[in-house]
């Protein structure tokens, strides 16, 4: 029996190492930038080229990570030590790793309030700042962005298929590794659940926290009558006994017996339309009328909506693994492109022109406009400079940061969550199915179409 | 220019914190235990209980992270509070919150070494531990596991469709979260990549960092070939250019116009295969042959050997998204379940009968058995007790805790690779190969059959 040799590794993310969580070409393009004096002020914008399949409109979320990394970013004499043995930064003088030893984020940061639908080419975030920071911050903005707007986009399906039943996440143990689990239940609460198993994500993030049992209680306990009378005897007014470790029938039958209140029971695995309807008739014949059937395993939007076009008797459903993990489009491809640049004191718009990867150039504002009973009608997409398009329009972009200090009031995320709610409620009502067949309009400009037309031609290319 | 009101929060995963990132009914149901005196010692291992389409085998990842959790796995008072405060626990003592405090874990655990390949059903890892304990660490464990386990297995299929090329890592932005990003760094170095671009995960694991450049760069100076040289200047050793941002093979052209060495060029658009066969001769034809290309965009395992099908000239691919999300099968379904308890000091096997989730029951060991040449031929699950099936069986699971202590020496992840590759290479040749047709054989012992009759038997149902 002898002790490791090495002490085993967290991989832990902390306030201290975060800044190093980008790529590596993000910090040899900053020390070109600082070699070239590239120090000018510039714009990106992150956002999504297309929709992924069967998606009718994507949810904000992540801006309150984005705040805390861009507010609390700093290189350590540690990162330092680290970069500086990078063979790469061989020839790279002094001067850039004293830049970095002092360096803050100062620049300006708009964005899309959490909660909010979005749709393709719409910068959720927006950031104006020299070329030497905008580049360093892409990676874990992305990272940040890209994941929790999958999982508030998908849980807001999950949501919109369970109509007013209730939905939970269950899907911390397939999210990928323990971090996303809490931005998954995060993110998923603000998308339409309304608890998650996650109790770290509950104390963080103050969401509330629910669970029922799982089937090891059961075969731990010396029958299935003595498990669900001991879970009982334990937590008299918040016992959900799982029912299918054994036979679910059977098991409804037993969760009956016990005495006083029951608040539900769960159903995991079989014919979850066939055994809800049993179930209930077998509750309901025991006088257990207010006890609610909690259905999980692997669940998504559309399993949802045919247990409950089947006439499903389930009032509750935990949701995981397809949820988390988004699983029918595992990743949002979000972008970070330069939109803007200024050269010797004059904005130039910048525009990529790679084959089906080209973007709109400049710097723009993103318009939603509504109709007199405040239904989305159409976005329009315009250079910010040129102002709103008509009177009832209103910018999606908001500021949240001028000269590196955060100037954005977050709101509690209750409010986010509620804020969601209406916002996706207003949108069109051919967006608000699981199809996702209709399309909203997101019109582009005719200042940046223009603009388009003359980068086009100047570039020659 | 208000202050927020709220500070950001970064929901970031801590030492002291970790010990929440589990689900809630963990809790509940550690209480129940304890109040029905549940103490005695459990087993339950953690497996796959079926293969993803299109994989073969998996690769054995994680065990580190698993291991620096049960190591330092406390509840601080914070913790305590935060779990006092939840009506569930309105009715439970305080001995149980007092339990927690002084709590540290305990157990036996067992486990596969990571870049190991494994199958169904064989636990990655088994733990022994009273039920209060091992009940508490199942999301935790199954977390880290699935997702390293995915990333790992996954790169394994690329490096085994770029044969002698080299690939690397690009993935961060498109993981689940910031951690995600390095987690997937670390798991596809194990499964065959060379390098990543992700700086954290190459400080916190010495895994090798590299780059390129992004089309931000070329995009913001004044012309692609000032970029290039510019580029080029900062780093005359290390430079690989980005050729696509205007059009691939007059950047190609221009790539060649610097002075001096040039290691390679990246191409991330276009028709990959045929572009780089144009770009090949356009570097030949300035003398340029010790130039690399690499490429880059969306591939997968599929696409690279399409790629080299087609006779590109490609010599190293960065492959993200689709390796860092598992995008085939974003979810490994690893389930922990009970296959053992002591009742009253007696040992009793324990089985789950749901319908398409039965478990093999007892403590089991999974032994590997070899050829004369080393090839692996099968795979035996008996019952721990049984010992080895024959003297040239090699068992699977290694001691890695014992009673609460790790007596596991780690080894340094450059040699977790090069096990990787050297046990993927002993794998039969029907595994390797990206289509995955081969299956290799995993028996079940006679031992572990006629237990399985008996507790069918025993429980009646």
């Amino acid at each position: 029996m002898s002790a490791p040799k090495k002490s085993p590794n967290s991989l832990f993310l902390t306030r201290e190492n975060m800044v190093l969580a980008t790529d590596l070409y993000q910090l040899t393009m900053m020390a070109a930038y600082l070699e070239f004096e590239m120090s000018e002020p510039a714009t990106f914008e992150l956002f999504v080229r297309r929709l992924p399949r069967h998606r009718a409109f994507l949810v904000s979320a992540g801006l309150e990570q984005c705040i805390q990394y861009l507010s609390e970013l700093t290189f350590d004499g540690d990162d330092i030590d680290f970069l500086r043995a990078h063979e790469v930064f061989a020839n790279i003088s002094g001067r850039f790793f004293e830049r970095l030893r002092a360096w803050k984020f100062s620049g300006n940061v708009a964005g899309i309030p959490e909660g909010v639908p979005f749709f393709p080419n719409e910068a959720i975030l927006q950031i104006r700042a020299p070329l030497f920071e905008a580049q360093l911050i892409e990676t874990y903005l992305l990272s940040t962005i890209n994941y929790q707007v999958s999982v508030a986009s998908k849980a807001a399906r999950v949501a919109m298929a369970a109509g007013d039943r209730t939905c939970v996440d269950f899907g911390s143990r397939r999210a990928h590794g323990p971090q996303a689990g809490v931005y998954a239940a995060r993110a998923s609460y603000i998308g339409g659940m309304v608890a998650t198993s996650n109790l770290l994500a509950g104390k963080l993030c103050g969401i509330p926290v629910t669970g029922t049992a799982a089937h090891a209680f059961t075969m731990a306990c010396p029958s299935e009558d003595e498990a669900f009378r001991r879970y009982h005897a334990a937590f008299p007014d918040h016992t959900t006994l799982l029912i299918d470790t054994y036979d679910t029938l059977r098991g409804a039958v037993r969760a009956t017996h016990i005495s006083g209140e029951l608040k539900g029971v769960r159903l995991d695995s079989g014919d979850l339309a066939q055994l809800s309807k049993e179930v209930r008739l077998i509750l309901d014949a025991e006088g257990r009328d207010s006890t609610r059937i909690v259905a999980s395993g692997d669940l998504n939007e559309y399993k949802i909506r045919a247990l409950l076009d089947e006439g499903a008797k389930i009032d509750a459903f935990g949701v995981g693994t397809e949820m988390v993990t988004s699983k029918d489009h595992p990743a949002l491809g979000g972008v970070y492109k330069l939109v803007s640049r200024q050269v010797a004191g004059v904005e130039q718009a910048a525009m990529k022109l790679s084959p089906g990867k080209a973007t709109y150039p400049g710097i723009k504002q993103f318009w939603r406009e509504r109709d007199d009973v405040g239904r989305c009608v159409r976005d329009v997409m315009q250079l910010a400079s040129t102002g709103a398009p008509s009177p009832r329009a209103t910018p999606l972009l908001v500021p949240i940061f001028e000269r590196g200090e955060c100037v954005y009031s977050l709101p509690d995320i209750t409010a986010t969550r509620a804020r969601c709610q209406t916002e996706i409620a207003s949108l069109p009502e051919s967006l608000l199915t699981i199809e996702g067949f209709g399309e909203y309009p997101v019109e582009v400009g005719a200042d940046v179409s223009e603009l388009m037309v003359r980068l086009r031609a100047e570039v020659g290319e």
